[in-house]
């Protein structure tokens, strides 16, 4: 058993701050005290944790001296601004962000390794929901296929982009079925009953923030810099469960029947044979592994794999990896 | 102004029959007398057309060499079982099933030329709508690109599936707003809020019917029988129109403005910047174009070129393309 750490969660009112709370405790992480950090607007409120309650405080006036070990989830904003901060102090950071971009991407089930080179107190970056469940299916192919390209069209869920958004999904639906007039205010235009075929902004090349970052990621999570990925995100009207149309080029024949051995044997994938698939509602949502489904050849590329992924973008695509990198962490403090 | 001709529309009462012949109107094709069929269950209704009630009758008594033409948009087995008793009658059939595999796919923007080899009376099919939507965008591509290989995501709205499907989203989304159980009738399992990864049924190597069939349709229409392409189909929450997220590998360089032009200069196609970008609901459907958005190149591949394309599936995705493909036909009738 690990020694208990003082831990800091920065982004505590937030829905993935929230889930990083609850798997702190359901995981039964090593906790002496965990202070909860917000911005000015919503410090003051109070979130259970092990039975109690935890006061929730501003993080501007925080001193992270006082712990060893703090979680960033409240935006790159606030991660540009403490988290070098909280180094200095000591503290070890694992940003959930994206906004540290010198920050190392790690994904437990694919470069762990990656820790070891590197000294206390750390940054490292838990990745983007997509690069977790692309590192989380294809790390375990990495012996099976050469891969050379990957295509992926991701389909991510309101709750991406926080509580706002999904309130904004369920007002959008209920005005709509009520046959009343529409007025977007979260996203610029209807989403409900709708696909927006771009998240954030764009660059002038006209490739979104999102996508480069789940290109970068993948790369440093797969250890395969020189590998080619493109990436489509696209806004979905479903609440929680990322999802993800992949396609992978090999440079050898794909052996379908190698791959679908190798994702059984991997602890965090969930395989669904081809008389099923696996869907965000119903399967991923509320579980911690990634469902992995409709594994085939190409249709006409038997260098080509087709598969399908979904995965709970709040647990293992942002809070559950973050709290899974924090247990490799204590245990290079002990 | 061609000499008018008795036509008949089987399936009158299905969704994409029904905008068959609301366009039959809009477009002023040259109609004599219309008749209007349906399974036994459906007929004995009415449908408007030109300002009169038409009575919907039984396909199975109607004698199909009192028409020159017919449009088949009931569904596979009844394509198969009357489609060529209605050739034998001398009726020419535009078959909107993708039942009939032996009839040539034809999309009058792509692969016009088609019906220059055929004889009087013709089994032809209009495609798929995705296969619809790719021959559109890519037709006037292939100056510009040397095409290799495809990749499609197609997003499709319940209403590909028919007019079951539509009140079932709808019923299904309603229930779950009030916090009622959830039971699934026409789709297997909630399709609200959520992404079925699999449309119809699959084959052993676990590719759908409807994926095969996008593959060789498109292969004909581009006129590339060689073409690389790999589909997957999912089911979105979607009501109307149909969605994909398309990356074409050429084999030389991808001129980004060269593509724009070529696109711009497409008269069914309406290209939008990338400031912007088009989606189902607000853009395409009801419009008689795909909009195509999203036009990049892949983040590290010039050799790719990486689009979002949307169109009105029972529109410009069934019923407009079936009645373009019939004015082209009675240019050969005259």
């Amino acid at each position: 058993m690990s020694q208990a750490l003082d831990i800091a969660v920065v982004g505590a009112t937030g829905s993935v701050g929230e889930a990083l709370v609850q798997i702190l405790e359901e995981l039964q992480f090593p906790v002496a005290t965990l202070h909860l950090l917000a911005s000015m607007e919503s410090a003051g409120s109070s979130v259970m944790f092990a039975g109690k309650k935890v006061r929730v405080r501003e993080v501007d006036s925080f001193d992270f001296a006082q712990v060893k070990l703090a979680f960033f989830a409240a935006g790159a904003a606030v991660s540009r601004t403490f988290a070098s901060k909280a180094r200095e102090a000591g503290c070890s950071v694992i940003d959930l962000s994206g906004g540290l971009e010198e920050a190392l991407s790690i994904v437990p089930e694919a470069n762990p390794e990656a820790l070891d080179g590197l000294k206390l107190p750390v940054v490292v970056s838990s990745p983007s929901s997509g690069a977790i469940a692309l590192a989380v299916a294809l790390a375990p192919l990495r012996g099976v296929l050469d891969i050379e390209r990957i295509q992926v069209m991701a389909c991510l869920a309101v709750s991406s982009q926080g509580r706002e958004a999904v309130n904004e999904l369920a007002r959008q639906t209920a005005e709509l079925l009520n046959a009343r007039p529409l007025e977007p205010r979260f996203f610029d235009r209807q989403v409900a009953f709708n696909l927006l075929a771009q998240v954030g902004a764009t660059d002038e090349q006209g490739h979104g923030t999102l996508e480069r970052r789940l290109v970068s990621e993948s790369r440093v999570l797969l250890g395969l810099p020189e590998l080619k990925i493109s990436v489509s995100c696209v806004q979905v009207p479903v609440f929680f469960g990322d999802s993800f149309s992949v396609s992978v080029q090999s440079r050898t024949p794909v052996d379908v029947q190698a791959v679908k051995l190798a994702l059984d044997g991997a602890a965090s994938v969930e395989r669904v044979e081809n008389d099923d698939y696996p869907t965000p509602v119903g399967d991923a949502v509320g579980q911690d592994v990634v469902y992995v489904g409709r594994v085939r050849q190409g249709i006409d590329a038997d260098h080509q794999l087709d598969l399908w992924l979904t995965t709970d973008n709040v647990r293992k695509g942002a809070a559950l990896n973050a709290v899974q990198l924090a247990q490799l962490l204590i245990k290079k403090m002990a």
